[in-house]
């Protein structure tokens, strides 16, 4: 629409394409509620008083907020394709989200990056992408790709991208190391999200002074008073696994309220469908005691102005007409969803937009695994004598593991799982470059009675993490992840029990919401059967190779002890 | 300094090369007063803590401010060159000063903005310019230029300009004038800065609909909480002719603190020297009630991100070491600034920097007009009957005038002053392209008994304004400020009574602030022989051309009827 059309509009001397009465208006820029029309014209804001259009929309008494933003999520986590996410989140009333593309990066390099990009196009939700700055997250893992500065530039100057995603190696950072500093100098001109859980004092000085601007890692408001007075912007997080909302909101005032934004981080498909996004931070915080306006403004207004999105994030006059409409500001429902002018969602349901239909764009296979064998599988011991083991010790909802030793005895020139001490073989096979390369360990902790689970999903590299109580069942479920191109899967006795296909990257389901949401719950319900301690085992799984959070992980290069930060052989004798 | 330096200082791995010790942090982030060392490295605050460096200035209790930043100022207005300006401000706090050359764009266009931005350079203070949007400011004079979108491009390119400068053609905007919309859309990825006084309901939606981000025109607090609401970053504004913030102070919450900054627009050299800049305005909020803290914020922080300085507006790690340096929150003494990790001045004098001298650029004289002759200020009428004629009379501070009609009778061919009835001639001789177009009328309320005065600032082209009692006496203040390249001057009986030149676009003076001052002073004190009714005669006088404010002006094309937006004959008879 053209800005003639618009000021035309704005001053009532043509109609306006849509009108919206009737409602009372969040205003998060004056900090108020109030009366008025909102009058659309293309996709955006002409005028908010006293509006015509041959298209009235009576709201009667609904509660017209700024669209939603997510300040910092992984679309990955979802396990949605990026415009399958759109449609769950849209509907919970989130019109932009800033995403980091962190896992399909660590697979899939800038190709996985671009692959993102292209595949926001003709979405509900606005998809913005910080380019992932720790690509290998470590050096212990074989990852998919390795991102240096060189790589980050091109990126940079895409329409879409916002600037550099939360620099993880903020010990890096803080030593001053060449390669992180690199990235930092390539995107000065862009936004740098932090990433940096219980820094402080000079070395917090440190990663400030670098750039870097916003942290959302901050679980106490004492950790998060200090990362506010030193500078950073602190995205509040509610994720699946993180819940940071109630510990923060004490340090959230009216003064410092520009300083904050909401942010999932990583939130799963069931998660978003049941709860929603930052419509259930805004929901949370206002029922802890925040004045709705403010929530309102952290979820919108701060984040747009954080990073420069200066089109959204409030309803006033040129901006974008995307807006989150509600019933009311404490139970915050969201009833209709406008985005740059259209109705996106209605009472939780996307609307399918005619001639919208997002693109649907193929990626290659990114499991890559050399040809699989059960041998692969097999811990070599000779002798007779128990020999002492490394064992991670694996804890419901915890990413964090910790560790004990364990005495095996050797049977058949080997060591093997033994269901009576709850001790199950781990094998994490590199699928990036087929190199064959795996590491193999024993983990305790999933109450695995038989059988064999897999996953593509192995934090932060990805490459295939499987558990199992025998070689020929752990095989099996590797295998089977290759044909499914990716994934999850438990089998028992040479059958696969069930699985879910995440062909994208081994990321993420090219399935609706509903069916992925279905595949997982058959999946955790089959896979009962076989694992008795834990409830949500795949996700376990997938930290189990996490090698930069302690105390043990297992990678495709061996064993990591990551307090000492080396790599240790399996077996204690020869530590 | 280079980032890994930076990083080393606030990792405390090596000394800051400054450390402010002992003082008070006013953190407009956390929106708090907290003790810490400022260790500086390069031009830059490396940390805050506990830092050491072979320099260590103990501040003892004071106040450690971030720079303070006037949002919208024209430093024509205060009669100094570039240069001295910033010696000036800077005592004052200022650090960074955003600009509008809307003065000398209409003498000298293109060239003119130019000047401005490089002598800029090498100054105590960062001088950012918004480009001049409404050069000539009306049709009814001749300007010295005429800059159009094409134009305003190529400067938007430049590191120092930052966007549009106050779109005062908001009547054009809000009727979707092409020429408007051609020079918004120029800007669409730039800051624009709007300028719409007393401009409300659809016709301020449209207005902000076309892109304007800002508004400094506010002087009720009705109008800036509407201004608020509808999405304008309102700047309160405390200049030498507006005084706002007591006014506005009232709509200013900790909760939408974020939307208003501090200004001074036009402030004169007096002004200036005595009650300061942004300093003044911080001083005058808190003593009416506001929190220091909001207004300090006000006075930097608010400003910088609405500019998108991201290097200013703090005192935190990686900022500019740019820090005002206070007694205490409440006088609000600035005892010591730094910019760029320099002291750049003490207890209000400026501190020469070696090597640092500002440019001294030369600009070609502006002052181009036909040869001036005694008959050109003749006001012909033939007959011996009283005619009528429109008269503007002029009251003291005021910018609009009222109108009469007067009946004066002809004496030789021709109509003169009247002391008797506090009758002065006025002429508006065109300037700059040495047209001899002049415009010949009566002015009221000088109170003048004899003489001339004259001025080459004469808002808003800046053409030759004179004001006297006698041709003679006229033409030779005109000649007289053609010798000086521009400025004011005071004439009786031939003789010169004092003059105040101002050779820089025949708006600025070459002089150091305090020679100004004096001159300015001998001026007035000289003219006061000669002009009874006006303290301020030439302030008067340089608004008289000033054709978009009522009601009735006088600029080289004739009388303008301002109400009627059209140019009418001086004799009433024939109008």
């Amino acid at each position: 629409m053209d800005l003639k059309t618009r000021i035309d509009v704005a001053a009532g001397r043509r109609p306006a394409d849509l009108v919206l009465r009737g409602a009372k208006i969040v205003n998060v820029l004056s900090c108020e509620v109030h009366d008025g029309d909102v009058a659309i014209v293309g996709d955006r804001i002409a005028g908010i008083g006293r509006y015509e259009s041959a298209q009235v929309v009576d709201l009667d008494g609904l509660y017209i907020c700024p669209g939603l933003i997510d300040a910092h999520v992984h679309v990955e986590s979802s396990m949605l394709s990026v415009p399958q996410f759109a449609r769950v989140v849209s509907a919970h009333g989130t019109v932009a989200a800033v995403t980091d593309p962190h896992e399909i990066a660590n697979v899939m390099g800038t190709e996985g990056i671009r692959y993102m990009l292209a595949s926001s196009k003709h979405c509900p939700v606005f998809i913005y992408v910080m380019v992932s700055s720790c690509v290998p997250a470590s050096h212990f893992e074989t990852a998919g790709a390795d991102l240096d500065a060189l790589d980050i530039t091109p990126l940079l100057s895409d329409k879409w991208v916002l600037g550099l995603a939360e620099m993880m190696n903020y010990p890096g950072v803080v030593a001053g190391d060449p390669q992180c500093l690199a990235k930092l100098a390539a995107s000065a001109d862009y936004v740098i999200d932090g990433h940096a859980p219980g820094l402080s004092g000079r070395d917090l000085c440190a990663y400030v002074a670098s750039g870097v601007a916003s942290d959302h890692e901050c679980t106490t408001a004492h950790e998060a008073a200090e990362k506010l007075r030193r500078g950073l912007s602190i995205m509040i997080r509610e994720g699946s696994q993180a819940h940071n909302l109630d510990a923060l909101l004490g340090v959230v005032t009216p003064a410092t309220a520009d300083r904050f934004m909401f942010c999932t981080d990583d939130k799963d498909v069931a998660d978003l469908m049941s709860e929603g996004q930052i419509d259930h931070m805004i929901r949370r915080a206002v029922a802890l005691g925040m004045d709705p306006i403010i929530a309102v403004k952290l979820g919108s207004y701060t984040a747009a102005r954080y990073f420069g999105l200066r089109d959204l994030g409030a309803v006033a006059p040129g901006r974008l007409a995307s807006l989150t409409i509600v019933d009311d500001l404490e139970q915050f429902r969201v009833r209709k969803v406008y985005h740059c002018g259209k109705l996106v969602a209605e009472d939780g349901l996307p609307i399918e937009q005619p001639g919208g239909e997002p693109r649907r764009l193929t990626l290659r296979s990114s499991v890559n695994v050399k040809w699989i064998e059960p041998d692969q599988f097999v811990i070599v011991a000779t002798g007779a004598d128990p020999v002492g083991v490394h064992v991670i010790e694996v804890k419901e909802d915890r990413i964090d593991t910790e560790r004990s030793l364990e005495m095996i005895t050797p049977a058949g020139g080997a060591l093997h799982a033994d269901p009576t001490r709850d001790l199950a073989k781990l094998a994490v096979i590199e699928r990036h470059q087929a190199s064959g390369t795996t590491g193999l360990g024993f983990v305790r902790g999933f109450g695995m009675t038989g059988g064999a689970i897999a996953s593509t999903v192995g934090h932060d590299s990805h490459n295939m993490v499987v558990a199992g109580m025998n070689d020929a069942d752990m095989c099996a479920a590797a295998v089977h992840l290759v044909k499914i191109r990716g994934g999850f899967c438990a089998v028992h006795d040479g059958r696969v029990l069930a699985d879910v296909p995440l062909p994208i990257g081994g990321l993420m389901s090219d399935a609706d919401p509903a069916t992925l949401s279905d595949q997982l719950d058959l999946l955790h319900q089959r896979t009962a059967s076989i694992v008795k301690a834990l409830r949500r085992p795949f996700m376990a799984l997938s930290f189990l190779s996490l090698s930069v959070i302690g105390k043990l992980k297992l990678t495709d290069q061996g064993l990591v002890d990551v307090d000492r930060f080396e790599l240790i052989d399996l077996l204690a004798g020869s530590a």
